[in-house]
């Protein structure tokens, strides 16, 4: 199976791009990182002939140094003779070696080469994945054209809102405060992530009193906002949940990724018939030291695969660490094809902090519509209540996309 | 329900502790924390009475600043007007906000707080949770007994080996290399991480072959070494491959437990009739910078209240990053009960080039025989063969028992 149309992917290897440093020689530690990864054993075995190391070996693809320091970025490496060099490097796998499998790339390209004493420091940059994959795997059910189908927007970003308090609020206090929002021209909501199914908001409660003001907003007024409610739970409570969530009209689940993993979200992705909204909190641990963890570059394309259809990027000037260039960064990441012929593309989520204010740059820096601008106080706390809030934010896209 | 024979643990609350780094007044720090994590709302609410808040916010409930530093660990925080505090500090939620749900907990604690501009640092340290969730889950169907009887070991720890190279080897090489570590006498076998259904060693025929080899040999000598078959993969082929390992009469298998996340494991756990030996690859990403992530004494806990049976904990003097010092409070924290009246303990393995040399250290830091000892070069590499590698390393426990 080829896929030829995407240039740089190679059907039949796995390649990943990490940024790393070492007190040893850069060579040397990829090759460390290759073994470790691929053929690494601790005599030579009688059946390892050169022609099986080179079938099944990792292979260092390039690398390039850009830049030297003398203090090392985590502890435990090795003591250098010569500083510490950073660089930019490739290695590659056989998909043979795994087969078409997410959990095993990611132990194949995320494993035990970060704990390597020949490393002190390494994060995995990006991930190029054979077609392969995609068979394997279900993608986004509904992505960007899905989504705006179901709610009913088209040519502008969904303006969408979350619930907070982020708990403490009731089943029916959290379905008058939804009720306000969709009153308020709102075209999507989000349940907090910490609110799924406390016992002082159970989730089945919540659901109906919700998704009951949805329906009879959209009977009075023929729209339907998506309301993503936090389905987040074990795999037989989220099945569950969507299908009572299915069942009363709602359009839109969400989940938090890094709480449920790759394999709970696969076998969730099987029964699921909505839209999965991805929620990415725990990310910082993942990823705030430049020289550890994950890119989100590298990390989206697992749960694109997979198949979830929002994913949150943060947003610009937000209350978090991030820089605005890694928002975009993220962003534009979401909306670039995986695979020619399946591109996975999921709408990113913009959100913390965002007002009116951060419109026009957050178009002219993604130079499309194609997103989720989801506010919380600009909205709840409009001097002029929730509807100007709205109208202020669309008003704001209409006039950067009109130039 | 309340845990009363477990001193410190709250029956209502969860509690965490964290090793924090702040630009900010350490306590405006964590009530930024609190905040973020439970009761933080936009504008102040008609519904959010004193009551409430008090009823389900996150509380501070104790920190001591233990350091002070003028560079900050992480970047992306705030400038600070006087240098960082690092301080240790406890946070709790009421067990209502979200029930005892393992992903919801895994939100709540390690959700988006890792990225608030108020923090230059933030590692998760340790979690105290109340005794509803061992009522939710399934914990350790075998641990450490279980194990024992499986494996016909006792008073002394299971001498165990990995299957290397890592990949290339075809079934019929994996278990021929197995059959001779059954005749040397070994007790214990493990996959690699990378190889658990390649197209080059596919998993059905490497299970039949090697499990057939055991079969023999527990036929001929009536002992049975367990064999940790790598099933890591999706839940189907999980539980499949579980299934086949059953009747071909195996008593182990492995899974990686950052490729399948918490979720995933869960909903196998609810299936598996063997004893589960968790492999932690991926644990650098998680954990290698010191001011960021998930110390193991946090982590090890989802997994075992889950329901894992062995835990890697890495080993003395080995290839990695990791101090001694921490393998040892890593593995002690295995064998140290979490509910009084449901301990779920598990079996440390030690692993990472492990040789007799380092027994008698591990023995005298452990002061406990509760464990899975594997070696790898020690036992395929020693000059006399495996036999004599095998005996080599349990005379050495046997030498470090007696004292």
């Amino acid at each position: 199976m080829t896929d030829q149309a995407m240039p740089g992917i190679d059907p039949e290897r796995i390649e990943a791009d990490y940024l790393l440093e070492t007190p040893v020689d850069v060579g040397d530690a990829l090759e460390a990182m290759a073994g470790e990864q691929s053929s690494g054993t601790f005599v030579p075995l009688p059946a390892e002939t050169p022609e099986l190391k080179f079938r099944v070996a990792a292979r260092v693809e390039r690398f390039e140094i850009v830049e030297e320091t003398g203090i090392p970025s985590l502890p435990g490496a090795m003591r250098p003779n010569n500083g510490y060099r950073i660089a930019k490097a490739t290695l590659s796998w056989p998909l043979e070696n795994i087969g078409p499998s997410l959990p095993n790339l990611v132990a194949t390209v995320a494993g035990g080469l970060f704990e390597l004493k020949q490393l002190s420091g390494l994060r995995i940059l990006d991930l190029r994945i054979p077609l392969e994959f995609a068979s394997a795997y279900a993608g986004p059910g509904f992505a960007v054209e899905g989504t705006r189908r179901l709610a009913g927007v088209q040519n502008r970003p969904l303006i969408g809102t979350i619930i907070k308090p982020n708990v403490g609020l009731t089943p029916s206090e959290t379905a008058e405060l939804a009720e306000s929002m969709f009153d308020a021209g709102i075209d999507f909501i989000k349940d907090d992530e910490l609110q799924s199914d406390g016992p002082a908001c159970p989730f089945d409660e919540r659901a109906r009193l919700v998704l009951d003001k949805l329906k009879q907003h959209s009977e009075r007024f023929g729209r339907k906002p998506m309301y993503a409610i936090n389905i987040t739970g074990d795999l037989d409570q989220m099945r569950r949940r969507h299908d009572l969530v299915e069942k009363l009209g709602g359009t839109c689940v969400m989940v938090s990724l890094n709480s449920v993993g790759l394999v709970g979200l696969i076998e969730f992705r099987k029964h699921c018939r909505l839209p999965i909204h991805a929620h990415r909190n725990g990310w910082g641990y993942l990823s705030r030291h430049p020289l550890l963890g994950w890119s989100f570059a590298a990390w989206q394309k697992l749960w694109r695969i997979v198949g979830v259809d929002h994913l949150h990027v943060n947003g610009l000037g937000n209350k978090f660490s991030e820089s605005d260039q890694s928002v975009i960064e993220s962003a534009k990441g979401c909306l670039r094809p995986i695979f020619a012929t399946k591109p996975c593309t999921v709408m990113p989520v913009f959100s913390s902090g965002q007002t009116a204010k951060q419109v026009p740059a957050t178009y002219e820096a993604l130079g499309s519509v194609d997103l989720i601008f989801t506010a919380g106080g600009g909205i709840h706390g409009h001097p002029d209540g929730p509807a100007a809030g709205v109208q202020l934010i669309r008003r704001a896209w209409e006039k950067a996309v009109s130039g």
